[in-house]
């Protein structure tokens, strides 16, 4: 069990961390320091927030674990600043979508401390935001990755394999960059395609968009996601997210050139191929 | 009220119109001829069926109204083959999803005849097929297109139409032409993209797919689609989804170009176009 554990900057994720640690018996005291003074006021009342601190360096003064929640590109400043007032053997995590940058940087901030930076990334949102939505059980078997680095000591990287576990996630742990490379195919490629659909269908007729049917509201659904997120997803992954797009864009473009060709042969492979994946998808 | 509804070949479409038809009192009598003898026998028993043919041209001897549930490329062909076994004044209509093609073809099989084809195009499906799973609902609330010609008898228009709102559609009119364009957009192409992120996941390591969130498993889903209904579309509708299809890829090129060229400002306004035509469209 984790003595005490800091939250801050907690939104929809943070909160649901807190919660569900709290429902699950993972932390003995819960601390947590959030950005608005009103949210600080308002965190007091709730049954899984011991205590309130008025800074992130007073909220990790006693830590085990803590765990930053803020949007991707605030996670690196956070860390910093927290970075001198951690206790010894502090563990500090994050949630954030994308990874390579923000561990090469805390781990930077982290160099002359004692304390170790393990990045996590929990695949798990809602369609609603904020710390009054959170949900304790939001990371029930869902998919959460831990990237440590080659050089992390195993008890840290452990622990925070064993926290993730006792919320409820399936913890797979990679390398940040390969984190990075899948996120960019599995999450980053599909808001693209949506947000590109739904871009291209709003330069058309608005009554096509109100005829369709099932397949585009699913194939579109995700299109409806925060863009300020995004951008920040965007800009933390760009590298692997330009790769992933190119080969896509390629198999596009070789799809079309199949049809332009009449090559059924061609376009029957790739459907089947396309249907052999799909049907092979945990449900 | 149709006094005499045929229905041809009925799969789940055309069942589940005899049964739309049958549940409603939108028809007196209802007559079927499926290709294979032992489907015929087995819809002897059907309360939807009242009377099995041994051929379209003897089924549809008595028609009101005919409805050919073929998969598109055969429609042609029964149209042609049933023209000069057709009462005076019954009205031919179809399911097939793309309609220009059918149009003209199904028009010149009946140009010396005094029957009219009306295509239609009810948007309404499932996961499921064949006339085992055919649902008197499936029509409830979903959009169905009718495809008249200028040069078509007024009344023959309408009683199509009708004969839809009596199944529960909501009826659009538009010519075959436009039914193509808007349909490549809203359901050709979102299938076209669910393959082709299906075929760039299945060349990637499998493991990276089932660490995929609900974002992706709802982009795809229409990836699982029946691949020979799928290159029938595609050589139905070739030109048109050739269009929509290279207006996607320069889409997605722009989006692209403005990621390598940290263009946050374009890429803003791009996912926020995207976010407001998915936060306009209909639930």
């Amino acid at each position: 069990m984790i003595e005490t554990l800091v939250v801050l900057a907690p939104g929809l994720l943070g909160a649901s961390v807190a919660r569900a640690a709290r429902a699950r018996g993972v932390a003995e005291r819960i601390v947590i320091w959030a950005r608005r003074p009103e949210v600080r006021v308002a965190l007091v009342d709730q049954p899984w927030c011991d205590e309130v601190a008025d800074s992130p360096e007073a909220a990790v003064a006693e830590a085990g674990m803590v765990v930053v929640a803020s949007p991707v590109t605030r996670i690196p400043a956070l860390v910093q600043r927290i970075a001198q007032d951690l206790p010894e053997h502090a563990i500090v995590t994050d949630v954030g979508s994308v990874k390579a940058e923000i561990c090469r940087e805390a781990r930077t901030s982290l160099a002359d401390t004692a304390a170790t930076f393990v990045g996590s990334h929990p695949m798990a949102g809602s369609a609603l935001t904020g710390w009054e939505n959170a949900d304790p059980e939001l990371f029930e078997g869902r998919t959460c990755f831990v990237t440590p680095q080659e050089a992390d000591q195993t008890t840290a990287v452990e622990t925070v394999v064993r926290f993730w576990r006792d919320l409820g996630s399936e913890v797979v742990t990679t390398t940040a960059d390969q984190h990075d490379e899948i996120v960019a195919h599995i999450s980053h490629l599909p808001q693209i395609v949506a947000t590109n659909l739904g871009t291209l269908l709003g330069a058309r007729p608005s009554q096509w968009s109100h005829l369709a049917g099932n397949g585009l509201k699913d194939t579109t659904r995700i299109a409806a996601s925060d863009a300020t997120m995004w951008i920040e997803i965007l800009e933390q992954n760009r590298d692997e997210i330009l790769r992933a797009l190119k080969g896509f864009e390629d198999d596009l473009h070789h799809f079309r050139s199949a049809l332009s060709n009449r090559d059924w042969t061609e376009l029957r492979a790739r459907l089947e191929r396309g249907k052999s994946w799909r049907d092979g998808l945990r449900p």
